[in-house]
């Protein structure tokens, strides 16, 4: 049998330890090919310490940011891969896009987590989430490189943005993490550069269990919880 | 193994046959016990041909639509019951809430199906979802009756009004109905006063059934469309 | 040829002066009879000036009120009437709702105005928007009072309230109100218990004059603007 | 100098603890007189542990979740007064609005706090919402008992829900109440009866400190978020 | 007397036939001129059929859209023309922009119909929107070209996209179709690439319909929706 | 003690004096430093009376507008800079969004007052917005430009746009401006391109001051209101 495949689209390097760390590390565990691209390495906005050392390059805050990622992705039982955009502000132009039209139809992913749709306190979050919206579009487009197989229609899911209320993100899905969660606080820790974000996304996941619980009845402690872009589609509520 | 419940608590007597047949004859079909709850009969708002009769009193309609109800319930599946609660305006008192309260109490549903949360053409309707919603957080309550078993959280899906858009209602899930379409079309000509319905919602279920294939790439004829009121909890996307 | 009919449903006495004047004298003209219901006399929260009178009574109040707005109404062209349901807070039964249902079928009127979905300054407005739906959709089922001939569909409207920004209003159509103007004026000037808001609708009437012709090019110096209910139905854009 | 006061509404007896904990000792820290108002004991719904114990009578119930509210708000230096209205549901007639209304031309509060607008896992909360706002309104009116001075414009802030997205509520403003946590934190420990959401609402202060602290650049550990009714009115920005 | 135009955009060449036909036809057998601006030939996303063909290339492809479409503009009575800006991803840059402009000035449109603002399935569709409206603004700007004459505010109507409640696309406006409905369906019928739209389309104009009677009384069979993008203006209502 | 610096970011050279002059007066009275950003003349889309001149070119119109900010700016105690970037339509490459940034992180400023968020009349608008925005979120990441200090997070304020609902603008704030408003309506008097805008934003300010008084009993006349982006982070509601 074929593996499956998740793919996470994560701005900048780090996103996906806090936001979707724990599908990650549930699905990885499951068997699954769990794929990170980072469209940068958030050298610019997120790396406020490296930048106090002294003497600190560009190409090293990117080197560091990266090794941070890998070693996440790594705890976490995922790949990643870097497109190396530029952060605060990210671009990315059209032949970007088209890699990452090139990764959804060679990947061929179950399923798509991303970020939110608004963010007033960075901008390229919601961009990402274009990008990886748009690029889903494309490569189901006849037309784009016709010698390959287009892709289906795999639904998107947008994770919790810092300050969720002002970016108009609602949680629609709660994503039970117990049973991964030693190992998603285990990515975090990587993280040097961000220790204060270890406790805060540390509540994070236990007032998402707390209404994951209340939501369903389920027994539960750890919640992500994800937006939908698409609506579902089954045989079943 | 005791069999599993489903809920629809309709404003109506026919509401639920064009808004919810599919989801009624598919779990009738795999076996769990289905019940209606008509609030009304629909006897004024919804009963034009009858009234047109020379000499047709309220009663007669009631019945009329009652039979009409049971007539269709059977095809699909379900059992139905009725409150008389009277329509246009449907009009509930605490007592009738609580009478609700004890349907949930002694079902106890997996999930429950309603209507919109706002419907410009229909106050019935809004009312209905409003008492379904009240009722299931009044069944929670430990003090309501204490010497009966509080329910857990059932989630809430709010089945397709008649011009969807100006209800701001949104599909959020698709089902599947098309291994039970015939058994819907069945049940809608059981609803011989509302004849120039039946192929408005043959057509909704077909439009629903391409929307749901565009979602999915799922193979799919019909569908039945819901929004959801709670979110989704689970340990799978 | 029968004469057309407009109805205005205003939650007090001087309401329809403000708000909907301009529609008033305008469809009084071109020979509509025009009728305004008023659901109370608005004679507890906006008669402060004649409250600051010693010895004032309630029936006075109401007295004076009552006056106006048929002194009022007869400048713009309208006949009124007063359903007398209190304010602050407006309560309106079932009969009451019912005597609003037999306005409509007796007058059947072409459109109605009436004011804003929500108001959080005054629940009377939203109530009376409330009740002008409600009893419009009661008033087209056959099964109500069915030995009277049921209503069409007619065009419900919502004039503007005192802040609209913070009512969620929002001006679909702008009516130019200019020919009529110095009617509407004069209407403003019987309402001497309100003598601070004859400036503020002036100017209410010039801005939205501004934009009126901002979004059409027509020439105009004075509008009302108004939020549409229900979609537009016709042969051309 | 008069003594200002501030006024919590508060639909069930231990809504003002750990929604408004924080502003209530921060005011009477200051020398406020801050009152609260308790619209019900919450003796239905949120006294579960309570109703576990056998022969527990609903008057015993009311007294015991009285003398926690009451022991609660002494300690952030409170005065409290009970409605009894019933919850689960909560129920109030226009005589009960009236006497919010005396409430409001008694104590003639600067500003309001209350539920949110909407909240799909319980009625009772926006209920007490549009209760506060409406008393508000007709405590506003000359007409309402015109003997009594009407108030003037108090500004109504919303507190934190259980589930703020899924009710549509919004933080638009932080209060800083580090300086005031730990009194918040002992009346937590008075309502032994929800020992569970100790630590939820911890977590919520000290996320809500975080995103303070983003927001401004101003040091603090603790916030509690509200939304804002109606628009600031000042000089400065 | 000058005969008056009517402007569609539409982003790929078939967009126009499923969504406009009818009020192109309408208008064109009132003796309009009609023209249809394609920014693109809906090349790569919607042309799957051709691209299965061995040996297609991408200039075949446009070529046979090209005339597909033009054979369905002549049918409908309107004019086309091409910009040929490429799709998924439709990219135009200023001097494209520049010369929908000049359309504008040229053709001096009463009106103008192009996709809905939103739409997470296609984003060349609120692309195409946003250049519409954006080339309106800028062709009312005196200083753009200082030697042409300005326009003036024509109203733009949004028209329906495939799945309308997920492009938050609401119907404000019913254009009755029936008397040029068997040319609309003549047109689908040249579209031989998109078979499987031609009874989701007829569908879609029979459910309008439908809408379109239940909203105003007016006898029709076939509507077409359209959401405004400006407030109307007139004398009446 | 250092002088406090308040930003304005104007799309065209008109902008702040309609829309934030009293803020601007206000300030500077009080001894801050007040800067206009403005980043184009307006010399396309708002000059229309100077194009109408025979042989008036780009550049002289670019000139007319620039003194006439430069003396509305000194009549309000400003001082301002222009960007030129060009307008109908506005165009701002990386390397002008980094001049921004640069203003940011030269000036300061407590607070920012910018556009709305949509305007469907002018696209200028908010694109200055999201400029504003995006130029703010960079100039507080510690990787841009390393060398220079970051920037705290200034509260961002959206004046009012020229129609306010269609722009999904809302007044949460009202700045009163009575002390200033002669000063203000003198920087009007300046602008004699656009002498049929003097009168429409007189009734702007009258219009918001008498809802500024309804808001708070606050004694005013003139008012500006101002939408939030961020919560609003204090000690005291």
């Amino acid at each position: 049998m074929t593996q499956k495949t998740m793919l996470v689209i994560s701005a900048h390097s780090a996103d996906f330890v806090w936001r979707a760390g724990g599908a990650i590390a549930l699905y990885a565990q499951r068997g699954w090919n769990v794929h990170v691209l980072c469209l940068s390495f958030g050298e610019r906005g997120e790396s406020a310490k490296m930048w106090r050392q002294p003497g600190m390059t560009l190409e090293q805050v990117k080197q560091g940011r990266r090794e941070e990622a890998e070693r996440a992705a790594e705890i976490l039982g995922a790949s990643v891969s870097f497109m190396d955009c530029g952060d605060y502000p990210l671009r990315v132009d059209d032949a970007a896009l088209f890699r990452i039209v090139e990764v959804y139809r060679t990947l061929r992913p179950e399923f798509v987590l991303t970020h939110s749709l608004k963010d007033p306190y960075n901008f390229d979050h919601p961009l990402a989430t274009h990008l990886a919206m748009e690029a889903r579009i494309i490569a189901q487009a006849h037309g784009h490189c016709p010698e390959q197989e287009v892709i289906g229609a795999p639904p998107v899911y947008l994770f919790e943005p810092h300050q969720p209320e002002q970016c108009e993100w609602k949680p629609e899905f709660f994503l039970d993490i117990s049973p991964v969660w030693e190992r998603k606080r285990a990515a975090f820790e990587v993280m040097a550069a961000q220790e204060h974000l270890w406790e805060y996304y540390t509540r994070v996941a236990l007032q998402r269990g707390v209404q994951g619980v209340r939501n369903s009845g389920r027994k539960m402690q750890y919640a992500e919880a994800y937006q939908c872009v698409y609506p579902r589609v089954s045989d079943a509520f």
